[in-house]
């Protein structure tokens, strides 16, 4: 079942019993510690963090692509060739949506049909924007949730711009770029600051003429080098799929399961949970600071406001001046 | 001329004559001011404080839109028609990029031709990851230092999908978002989300058969209500343009010019000013934190982060704890 719920400033109650419930896979608490994960209500962050001690043993797979390229029809099949494998699949995507209505837009209303009312599936949107924590941070905390309630696999799905969502998809422990045959010039352009991000490369559609070409074209950009997250010891690999007719998939599935062995083996995946915890302390500091100013220091801000407004302060000094109070109060 | 600078970490020198070289419209003062106000060198945040004051005299437009939609011929015909009112322009154009190279993709190799070499004419491009700082501090510094030198308008050309590009459009005084017709659906959906932040729609190729039923759907969109930027007092306009044949853009360059005189007379420039000082102060508080975590504090991240790898400290307290010790350092 996929549940959507809108980012709310009032918490529901965090009772004892709900991190228990969690690890029992019961749906609703499942539900409302992610409602807990996204708020900013007093106790939220003091919960996640027990969650998070729970966490660390699920696969997380970081899936990105441009509009278009196939990723939510990608996710749907990974989802079902894990569950076929004997896996709990948890998938949270990431969907571009309204600042104010706060909706997820594509999410539920396309994807996962065939998912749904498996009980070893639990899918998440997020909205991209209007929410009140940080993206990178609150969907971390949100596959801290999946994590602690034992799924195996977690699949965190979103399109590849953005500076948020980049650092979303680099937080996995494996991370796919989805690139499609045949889509326009401007749209193949903005995929290209993801590329080098790819632990496996995932060319879709190629039930498609034109994709042996985008298959050649990833593998001669791999030969000149220059792309792929600093492990020199793993060999990124370009394979072709076609999600619609369920081709390359048990390959994908493969593929992904060596590079979790590989990262276990070579040492990598310790490098790699040190870089995702600094990537997460530094997003939670700026997310605290954002909370604050929003709500305990929201006076303060509104008194420095007027005086920048007015050119009798800057916004540098209004900052500095800021972080001091929010510091007092920590 | 189209200057495009990767950030750097040592800013350039900041002499005290370089604030005035930039009011003279001075196009190495002001590529060199642009350089220090994306660095995190020391005295650069100063800098930019100086520049800031010197700001607010520009009108600046938000464009927005999903690729392929045609944005950047929208902005390059938009800088001729200013230019023919006698109008100076600067263009700040955020591309997307990659995270290791830094370097501008789309930027100045599509753009522009017919502008370059007009000293009324200043064109920036901004990458939008490896940026050193967060992507709308670092943006606005830059529209600072155009309208510091006395550049009429300061067009902010963005692709409308992340957080922080959306932060950014919506920092300007006027908001275009250009539609296209004949996109493909997921390509569409991703414009959901900005549709409601347009002051002014700009449907564009017109030339095509399909665009009719686009500039009706956005009509029949307006209509239903529940879009806009919560100024009641401003009716948002859908104008048919082809920028290709340049026809409509007069019409835009009158309807521009129409919601500028009206933010003047309803007092909504006012209440805009001061909620874009807001977002400036929120996101230059989170850059701060950012900037002392990379630099001056790193030591103690490296040091907390060991303990949160190990489960000794979970992300929130470690967090607190480091906002604390940049606080005494401010």
């Amino acid at each position: 079942m996929a549940e959507t719920t809108a980012p709310t400033a009032s918490a529901p109650a965090v009772d004892d019993g709900l991190i228990a419930l969690v690890q029992e896979r019961n749906r609703k608490a499942i539900a409302r510690a992610m409602a807990v994960a996204e708020s900013t209500a007093p106790g939220a962050r003091q919960f996640v963090a027990a969650v998070h001690r729970l966490a660390g043993h699920a696969h997380t797979i970081g899936i990105t692509g441009v509009p278009g390229s196939g990723k939510s029809t990608m996710v749907r099949a990974l989802g079902q060739r894990f569950r076929a494998t004997g896996r709990t699949v948890g998938i949270v995507a990431i969907d571009p949506s309204s600042p104010f209505s706060g909706g997820a837009i594509l999410g539920d209303r396309i994807r996962m049909n065939e998912l749904s009312g498996d009980p070893g599936v639990f899918i998440r949107s997020m909205a991209t924007r209007g929410a009140l924590g940080g993206l990178a941070r609150s969907t971390l905390d949100v596959v801290d949730v999946l994590d602690a309630a034992r799924f195996d696999v977690v699949l965190i799905e979103t399109v590849g711009v953005g500076q948020d969502e980049v650092d979303v998809v680099q937080a996995a422990h494996t991370v796919l770029v989805v690139s499609a045959p045949g889509l326009g010039d401007e749209v193949q352009a903005i995929k290209a600051g993801v590329l080098e991000i790819a632990d496996i490369h995932v060319v879709s559609k190629c039930d498609k003429p034109d994709a042996r070409q985008t298959v050649a074209d990833l593998k001669a950009m791999l030969r000149l080098g220059g792309i792929g997250r600093g492990d020199t010891t793993w060999s990124v690999e370009v394979l072709p799929t076609s999600a619609q007719n369920r081709d390359g998939i048990d390959a994908l599935v493969d593929a992904i399961d060596r590079h979790r062995a590989h990262l276990a083996a070579s040492g990598e995946l310790e490098a790699r949970q040190r870089k995702i915890m600094e990537m997460r302390i530094v997003k939670t500091a700026e997310d605290i600071v954002r909370d604050e100013l929003g709500g305990r220091r929201r006076d303060a801000l509104h008194a420095v406001l007027s005086q920048a407004v007015a050119k009798d302060t800057d916004p540098y000094t209004a900052a500095r001046g800021l972080l001091r109070e929010i510091a007092t109060g920590l």
